[in-house]
């Protein structure tokens, strides 16, 4: 069985366990696809879905950043949107503009028409590819899963499309907070079995993205959107380490430290010596890189990385960005950014 | 003059200086224009820069949410980037789709088609705006007077549009920081002198707007943006009080207290018991209710604002939203928010 194969670089999982390693291990948010000419190339001849629902394609624009930057891990090509999809609510990709669902969910109605799927069906292509990646990967570096949070995924169901601030989704919690946490718990207990069926196919360990969590208030981020987020590290702890990034949310590190979580994202907008105080020194704390220094020259770059990985410590840390690679990053500069961490000496 | 009519509210005012109030100052972002159908009628028949520019029309608009809502201040209708098209820069403001700039700083060459204006000249609209409005307020509540901080302001002129990430206005800086500086010093200048002007016309008050700072790395945002705000407080405060508003700039609130300015605004994602210890006690804080949460019923509304007033306290803080009021907020909503904290009692 390839997923089996044990593991030639490990330094992701022992980071998350706390054990001490040679070097800050490190990835980047959206390594695979936006900025790699390779798969600017494949962009060009399939749709999103296409790249996405063909494993031969989501194997091959997955391990692209780990031949070419030399990433610690791959994380699975997709899209968080696979799961409303797979719930039965229309998604499109469009490419440079975002998402859009032309029928989002408003009614009591509207949500007879979705249903939580048997993911081993719906959702069988994204298991088939994470089976063929493992195969390719043959033991280089791990295989992240992932799936969006629950109150993520909410609010491009609900509001239909990008949003700078996702007011339709909040009103309609507020309005008919009922529906809405019936609509939490049904993307809830889907992401679950993705999650788990991930692990069973061969996913080494996940991480939840929380995009739009840190637009709630605090209270409302306990409520909307990190009680779903505890449900999904309890149900898939037992399988794999979970790392939980909710962006902005550094408000709820100390909750979300106490989770059971294995490691947490955290953005550029915290200091590290912060967030290591609200989250406690038992766990591990993922980034933070600002993406946008990555168009800085190198020579910054590289300067801000060490200061980063001094910052951090030794210990307990994953390198990555603080959000998404953006695409107008040139790839020497992205490989600056990973080869700054490795071969950097605490 | 209709300058010095004494006021017959000055509550803001109080607050700002620690005083106690008989009752809690109440204000909202945006509170002119946007959300209101007399507004509404009247941008159907004018362009943004027409109501901006005439003050007649200004003053009307200015005037309304005292009237329609009892707010305990005006704060002039007019928009940030008056400064950068009184710098010499093309500014479209696009109904429903926000700020162009169609020539974008990027060069040495486009900056040297910018200059410092003598503001009483360009800028001559919004002073006659303010003479008109402290007549026609005629002391009922304090003038608030505005513009944006620098870094905002320079992301736009250097972005050209509005951005999720500002990279582009970022990858500028750190690219070519000499010019971005020499930019972000002319900015200054001139909202120093406008700032100024304002006060020296009727304005009461005044705040600056960081709607971006937010978006820098702690270490950045005090170089890029506080240095330049910290210029704008030095020379405003010896003519009025400053409120500095630096949207997602939690992590800065220490040295923001420190600056010199009156009152601080703070977003919804920090709660009030933490903005306090960062900021210290001698400071007054003006937040911060979620802009979405107008969009809840009117019952629980009325429950997160008196949630808030006792979360603050009764002494240094002035009732607001966390940012500017959506536009799809019911008048009746918005008044809730504002009668709720004129009557609570702490």
């Amino acid at each position: 069985m390839p997923t089996n194969t044990p593991l030639k670089n490990d330094l992701i999982l022992k980071a998350l366990r706390g054990e001490t390693t040679e070097r800050t291990p490190v990835w980047m948010m959206r390594q695979a696809g936006r900025y790699l000419p390779e798969y600017i190339a494949l962009r060009n001849k399939y749709s999103f879905f296409e790249r996405c629902q063909n494993p031969e394609l989501a194997c091959e624009i997955t391990l692209q950043p780990v031949d070419i930057v030399g990433v610690d891990a791959a994380i699975l090509f997709s899209d968080i949107l696979v799961v409303p999809q797979a719930m039965g609510q229309e998604v499109q990709l469009i490419e440079k503009i975002g998402p859009l669902l032309p029928h989002p969910i408003q009614t009591l109605e509207d949500l007879a028409t979705i249903k939580v799927p048997d993911v081993k069906d719906t959702l069988s292509y994204v298991l088939e590819a994470i089976k063929l990646i493992k195969q390719e990967l043959n033991g280089r570096v791990p295989l992240i899963g992932f799936a969006g949070a629950p109150w993520t995924v909410f609010c491009y169901m609900v509001q239909g499309k990008g949003s700078k601030t996702f007011d339709e989704a909040k009103s309609f919690y507020y309005k008919n907070p009922i529906l809405a946490q019936q609509l939490l718990q049904m993307i809830t207990d889907t992401t679950i079995a993705y999650l788990k069926e991930q692990v069973n196919s061969g996913a080494d360990l996940v991480q939840v993205f929380d995009s739009w969590g840190g637009l709630l208030e605090p209270d409302d981020f306990l409520e909307i959107s990190f009680k779903y987020i505890q449900q999904i590290v309890d149900a898939v702890k037992p399988l794999a380490p979970v790392i939980v990034f909710a962006k902005g949310a550094w408000f709820a590190l100390p909750e979300m430290a106490a989770s059971g979580a294995s490691g947490l994202g955290i953005d550029w907008t915290i200091r590290p010596h912060i967030a290591r105080q609200y989250a406690g020194d038992n766990i591990t704390l993922q980034g933070n890189f600002d993406p946008a220094k990555l168009l800085a020259p190198i020579p910054e770059i590289k300067q801000s990385v060490k200061k980063m990985l001094s910052d951090f410590g030794p210990t307990r840390h994953i390198a990555n960005l603080g959000h998404g690679i953006l695409p107008n990053v040139p790839v020497d500069h992205a490989r600056a950014f990973v080869d700054t961490v490795k071969e950097y000496q605490h």
